[in-house]
């Protein structure tokens, strides 16, 4: 047992293509996920079609990952946000289970 | 409760030295995950004296970073296809319970 | 089930300005985490005021984030090493649950 207390949240990732990181952000921004880290230098073969075959490594230009952190309550929106254009376009999102030191910076002031 | 259906797969990552890279990706292949994301900004200091002692931070050449979400059924293979080689050189993989919103995504027609 | 084995761990992510990641890396190895991954091709969007607003995209220059992997009994050191720092600083710090393949590579002869 851990004697420093933990919170249970949501982690969020998403690929996407570079074009449409405003889009991701905007979902975020709107339902006011707290705050969101990007990583920029990702590359990547996909299901679907999207980089075909054997990728070319070197090619970073076009993959975004974006990471967030929420409260089980912000999933579902983020979720119903970003599935129609997940349909729409390549990406990916992946939810996991992890635990934060200070809820209160993961709920901003609107909840 | 989500109102958005999720579904359970298993993430993988695997760092590993830059030039081991293309072993990585072809076990991936071999086992057809349906895709994968690498990193490629990233540095560490690693167990078993790989970077032994201060890291030189700005080495970032070497390190690669490998993600890939499978469904489970699909992890036994990965782990068999890569266990000999981390016994053999440096390099770690971390298997986290992660979910999808779309699992055909992940399993391509072959399986 | 797998037949390889897999052995529970936690993975500790910590995102902070880069100004910040020796003060996070000094606390990882005086608990002696075993490794540590630093990814620092990142931009981000936080809780608390840092990159108010919309955030610059091109400006990835001031975060970093520190990923590594412990035996659950050097997650609350680490906790407690860091939380202080935390309450001062901007910065978040994720717990997940994850496997490895070879767990006395995360836990090195000291323990």
């Amino acid at each position: 047992m851990s004697s420093v207390k933990l919170h249970p949240m949501k982690e969020v990732k998403i690929i996407i293509e570079g074009e449409h990181l405003r889009f991701v952000t905007d979902v975020l921004d709107r339902i006011k996920a707290s705050g969101y880290t990007i990583f920029s230098s990702i590359s990547g073969k996909g299901h679907g079609g999207f980089h075909e075959g054997h990728m070319m490594f070197n090619d970073t230009s076009s993959l975004q990952m974006v990471l967030t952190v929420v409260p089980e309550e912000k999933l579902d929106p983020i979720l119903s946000g970003l599935k129609p254009f997940l349909e729409r376009h390549s990406g990916s999102l992946f939810v996991l289970d992890a635990c934060v030191l200070r809820p209160d910076h993961f709920d901003p002031a609107d909840s």
